[in-house]
């Protein structure tokens, strides 16, 4: 085991630094103001979760979870995801009032296994709407995710939608059981379409059958691939859930955000839990997905309640990176610099500046050591030195 | 080691349901506000630090900390406090443009050892001034720590103020080395001031000196404790620690904030890297200090470099538990419920409600078990119900 340098941090772990803390501020807030007017009320949840609760009903890998023990020899866990907690506080308080909408703004944990890698701490945004089993509630989360993307100043997104029901139904029309269609999901859970095709052509299944495996790989694109669905599919179960995703695409053209619509069946998200539509938000220029969500039915019966639900997070760090730098705005800090004797002269002045609305740093001439260090970043700075009269402005 | 409920938290942790969430952050984003307004810049660090490093030059004992272990073997330790980490980012990178003014908002963490007592992770709001060893900087922090909280509504309250360098002095002076005088140190730490006395008498000292060490419990009051202070001591030293009292006070006046001093010289903080000025805030109906802070000039020694510094914090669920319900707005969610044919007028409606600044819930009946319950707690409903002009608004 190495000695550690003072300022090191575990890995993974990221300071957050004043100019990045002001962004990140300033698109939260954005997001914030968008949730809560849909009429969303924000919760918080605990860090620490017990292992056997929630810990284990979520759908994050072990090997990602930090773990800790507690003094009664029970495992906790660094919450590695908002959902299951918010599905454990809906199911034990909340639910009479249904259906709920619930928003988040908080940091999950998932360890990481190797330097410049993913963060190991990061700051979700998201929301849930629990309680309510039609296809409105997924057409608004999708629909208040947008407009809060385009609040926060996003231009230049797509989001993704697949329907995780229709793509088990029919893998399971045509191999028969989880087992086969759980390779079939990996492949595309892993967007490795050349190992699809290559699985696909190996398995004993009738030339037909195997187009059909192999036509799922087409159904990416406009509206227009719904309906490429619905007949792909047999069977009435899987011609339904298709045809939901028509409901969907209709009502989203209502709330007018289908532009930035994709349609793509072979959408399969590696959180478990979703069991019917889910989605993933993709922007210009950032490598991974900055929000994804879904529907997840069957999450609550953990929590001894069997309630459907719907929602989505957004990763704020990556939400940041697809940003604009004009997406934000720059908050200037003034000064006044004052020696002793004029201290009260110093106040008042930065309270008529603060009242103004400016920020305004008052500093001690003795407590600088170097005064034009100190004040290069300041936007204007007033000295009131000396006798009155002495210091100029 | 029992079975868990579903439902159950780990000990300590506690769930913020929306409408405490509400107030927590509308008294965060007024203190926010002052604090950003006097320059200070927020800044964030991670959840998890090395327990070598910032775990252990943090002065939060032992037993409190949260431990777990990473990969290569090294000790984690869930941050206890901020003003550590703080020092640390500070130390590592930051210093060249002193003094620096941050701010923070953020959970802290300490291990309870029993149900029922204090949260084991609370919001901490706070600044650190590093970097400047004038008094002129702990007036500041004082005064601004007192905008904020009037700002934050918050009505009658008091700050105690003491000097640790001054009671060390005073002590060492008389009883000669740091091991008594830490004795007589948690005497006060504890408020055990029966305990004190009887300790002192304990003493092979001249009455005289017992008397003067009788004498410091005297020393809370006004303004008028400071010269009894300077009175008290005999050696040099501790004669200036006391003037500097004098200084900060008169500063305090500048401000126009001694209405909520006291002058405390029996405060003794558990947080033991404060070395001059420390101060606690106390606020009607609450047993807690709401807020605390102080100099502490060697503390950034521990990560290789000399700075003085200062800070206060001030926990968020303790201010909360002092202000009045008046102190928050309350924010009425509206509701637009319609059936599918509607949903385009309902989507319409709620759009033209937000643009006013309102909160609205968008609802297809369908997805509404008992629309009495649901609507009961909103402010006021629009039924978008059936064919266009026969449900009501």
């Amino acid at each position: 085991m190495s000695k550690l340098f003072m300022f090191e941090k575990p890995l993974g772990m990221r300071d957050t630094l004043p100019s990045l803390f002001e962004k990140k501020k300033q698109v939260r807030n954005q997001l914030a103001e968008e949730i809560s007017s849909w009429g969303y009320q924000y919760m918080a949840t605990p860090t620490l979760e017990y292992f056997e609760t929630v810990g284990s009903a979520s759908a994050i890998l072990d090997q990602q979870l930090f773990k800790l023990l507690d003094k009664e020899g029970h495992t906790l866990v660094l919450r590695p995801d908002m959902t299951t907690p918010f599905a454990r506080v809906a199911a034990s308080k909340l639910l009479n009032n249904s259906p709920l909408r619930l928003a988040y703004e908080a940091n999950v944990f998932r360890a990481q296994q190797r330097e410049g890698g993913r963060p190991a701490e990061f700051e979700q945004i998201g929301v849930e709407l629990i309680g309510d089993a039609t296809m409105s509630s997924d057409a608004e989360v999708i629909a208040l995710m947008i407009s809060a993307l385009k609040r926060a100043g996003l231009k230049s997104f797509k989001v993704a939608i697949g329907h995780i029901g229709f793509v088990n139904s029919l893998f399971l029309e045509i191999v028969g059981n989880e087992e086969r269609a759980n390779v079939l999901r990996r492949f595309l859970y892993e967007k490795n379409y050349v190992g699809y095709r290559n699985h696909v052509k190996s398995l004993n299944l009738s030339s037909i059958d195997k187009q059909r495996l192999l036509q799922l790989l087409n159904l990416r694109g406009g509206e227009e691939k719904i309906q490429e669905a619905i007949e792909l599919v047999e069977n009435k179960e899987g011609k339904k859930l298709a045809e939901d995703l028509q409901s969907l695409w209709n009502m989203l053209d209502a709330y007018g955000v289908t532009e930035e619509i994709k349609i793509d069946f072979n959408l399969v998200s590696h959180m478990s839990y979703y069991t019917g539509i889910l989605f993933e938000v993709f922007a210009e220029h950032v490598g991974f997905h900055i929000g994804n969500g879904g529907r997840y039915d069957q999450l609550l019966e953990q929590f001894s309640t069997k309630t459907p639900a719907t929602g989505f997070g957004i990763q704020l760090d990556r939400l940041i990176e697809a940003l604009d730098e004009e997406a934000y705005e720059e908050v200037p800090v003034y000064g006044v610099l004052y020696s002793q004797e004029r201290l009260s002269e110093a106040i008042a002045l930065a309270a008529e500046q603060r009242r103004a609305g400016k920020r305004v740093v008052v500093q001690d001439i003795v407590g600088v050591d170097d005064v034009d260090v100190f004040t290069a970043g300041l936007e204007e700075v007033s000295f009131l030195i000396g006798k009155r009269g002495k210091g100029g402005q």
